[in-house]
């Protein structure tokens, strides 16, 4: 085979990414065992059947051919709308370019602010495409580390210290956040947009959980002063409406920024299926009330987790106050993150990502998806637990 | 605005495009006027309801959630079975990863290739989209004129050059062409491979009018020999069965690059809707019978137009062989494809688009689509000719 290029051969960082569990799971659920995941953010609904019909009669209508490259007008303007009443930030369609799915726009977000070889920043414990996806970029990727002791919350002072060392042209951030749960505060967003300012970084604002909050409120930090000339924020409605599998999503951003992305959707996308756009603005339009819908159970089920853990003292959780994942700590059993899950799913059959899945500031954490039923997960907290408070005893007499 | 990065502020190379005739067409339309457009390449039938009622009875089934990022299982195998049917070529699902539509698939290809400065060779004339494309990798785009009395096929002996002063990485091909309709002959492709092997070229080959081949046959350069470790395929539905909206298409190629691809569409669209890959697996389970009634129009059309040409010796036909498009030489007028083109729109309402649009080696030229039903596309070219006709007598007269 002729040679292919270093930036498509250095994508993935080579060596384990933490992902054997996972994989050790699927492999066991495919020989017929019953194991429990808790391991992917996926909904255990499906998308709902008024917006497969909207989008049935989209394309049955004729809306089959090319769409606008940048989107249809009335999602642009919907999302705009949206995120206008939500942040106060007037918002027009000239500030949105429709995506297909968040992904997209994450690695087009990256691809508008850095050029090759500069420096990107983003926050560790981090989703798992993020180091890759500024890679992809042929930028760098640098984590702003970060201790379960704050939450998880990046610290003003350690992105402005990368910044400077690194000469970093942007930050990526994600609130609520995946894996950890956190929804970062009011002054610690004032903080980390005043580091970007200071330091002429681009924010690429991932805002994918914003309907999922249990707790506290959503800030879009491009709402802050002198922000909202340096954000690019990524949203979809993978989350909110249960649609992972249709990749709609969007970039907002200053309108020239959104010029710029509109050549590039050009020649790296060329758009998003247009009965997918209309089946998206019917989904926006059904309001609070369909998110909410989506959101109930997680909301249901991160309280059913608490009181598990208010039962016992050996794991205890990271304020999970927003998105689809508690982060639990489970340093009291003097394991590390992967051995814990690789040994619960042995033990248990029961399949969590460890901590060091998604980075290294994470080690010692398991991370718990709130994506089966509510008795299932009751149930599989409470083994959990109970599996944790085995292992931390038998530490103890064994020291 | 905090700065944009060099390589998305250059992705459109500024200035004149050609393109002012297609707005302005468009303009005219929106304003009430009856144009006839002649410009773009999308079919006037839309998506056969039978692949849209296969698309929403998957939805309704329940493919809502992510689908897996090289593409559902079972589309890859049948676009492996149709490829390797109709080249010969021993291809499997490893050999081919399903992209949201072919210009995915053309920018996943040269990243995959060229490394940021590396150069990129492609064919003048060109789809609009190809420089920016490479510019878009951060790669340098470089042409390979061509000449209409070699019906636009390219030398092998310009490519060796090419890519020895420029150290090329890869040659970018189209065949069947848009914009010329040219099909390029066996002898050619096998002079271009040699070139290929002989300077370490990758070749990306752009395929997807594959089923619109109106005389002579299509061959794949994959099954060339020495070739199969050194051709990215592109291939699409959008053409074959009017799915352009679906924004669907596949590359194919040796193994190890598929896996590099697959990483790379990990960090920048992950994946496909599963829907839109039942609905495209659906489609092609129909055969050659759906392929050919979507290409049979433009079959017809293309006879019709060399029927209207033969009747008068002013306006030539490039050997329009494939492709749901034609090349006509407008040169007799003295005018250029630019101001032929708003002549015509203005003097009687037909759009098409300047040969200049695409590049400089078909100045001097218009590319007409065949996309209009067969009695108004007969009636425009018609008077097209007549138009023509009139400016080269007038021409004559004044000299």
């Amino acid at each position: 085979m002729a040679k292919l290029s270093s930036r498509i051969t250095s994508i993935t960082s080579g060596g384990s990414d933490g992902w054997e569990v996972f994989y050790r799971a699927r492999t066991m659920i495919a020989a017929g065992e019953d194991v429990t995941e808790l391991t992917i953010g996926e909904h255990d609904v499906r998308t709902d059947d008024s917006i497969l019909d909207a989008m049935h009669h989209s394309a049955r209508g004729g809306h089959t051919g090319y769409a606008l490259v940048p989107g249809v007008q009335a999602l642009r303007q919907a999302v705009a709308d949206r995120i206008q009443t939500r942040t106060g930030v007037p918002t027009g369609p000239e500030n949105v370019m429709i995506t297909p799915g968040g992904q997209s726009a994450l690695f087009s977000a990256h691809m508008a602010v850095c050029a090759p070889g500069d420096t990107a920043l983003f926050v560790d414990p981090y989703y798992a495409t993020y180091p890759g996806t500024i890679r992809a970029t042929s930028a760098t990727p640098v984590s702003i580390q970060t201790r379960a002791s704050d939450a998880f919350l990046p610290s003003a002072k350690e992105i402005t210290k990368a910044a400077q060392t690194h000469n970093a042209r942007s930050l990526l951030i994600n609130s609520p956040n995946n894996p950890t749960g956190s929804v970062y505060p009011r002054e610690n967003l004032e903080a980390i947009a005043q580091a970007c300012v200071e330091n002429d970084l681009w924010l690429i604002s991932d805002e994918v959980y914003d309907t999922q909050i249990w707790q506290g409120e959503h800030i879009s930090p491009r709402a802050l002063p002198g922000m909202s000339d340096r954000t690019l924020v990524v949203g979809s409605l993978s989350k909110s409406h249960a649609m992972t599998g249709s990749r709609i999503g969007w970039i907002v951003g200053p309108k020239d920024a959104i010029q710029c992305l509109i050549d590039l959707a050009t020649s790296t996308t060329y758009g998003v299926p247009g009965y997918i756009q209309d089946a998206s603005l019917f989904a926006l339009q059904q309001g609070d009330a369909l998110e909410e819908k989506v959101a109930a159970p997680f909301r249901r089920r991160r309280a059913l987790i608490l009181d598990v853990l208010a039962e016992q003292n050996t794991v205890t959780a990271i304020p999970a106050n927003g998105a689809m994942y508690t982060m639990l700590d489970i340093r009291a059993t003097g394991l590390s993150g992967f051995d814990f899950a690789q040994a619960l799913l042995t033990e248990h059959k029961i399949a969590v990502m460890p901590g060091e899945s998604f980075g290294t500031s994470a080690a010692g954490h398991i991370r718990v998806a709130l994506t089966v039923d509510d008795a299932k997960l009751s149930v599989s907290v409470r083994t959990l637990c109970q599996f944790a408070q085995k292992l931390a005893q038998d530490r103890t007499h064994a020291s």
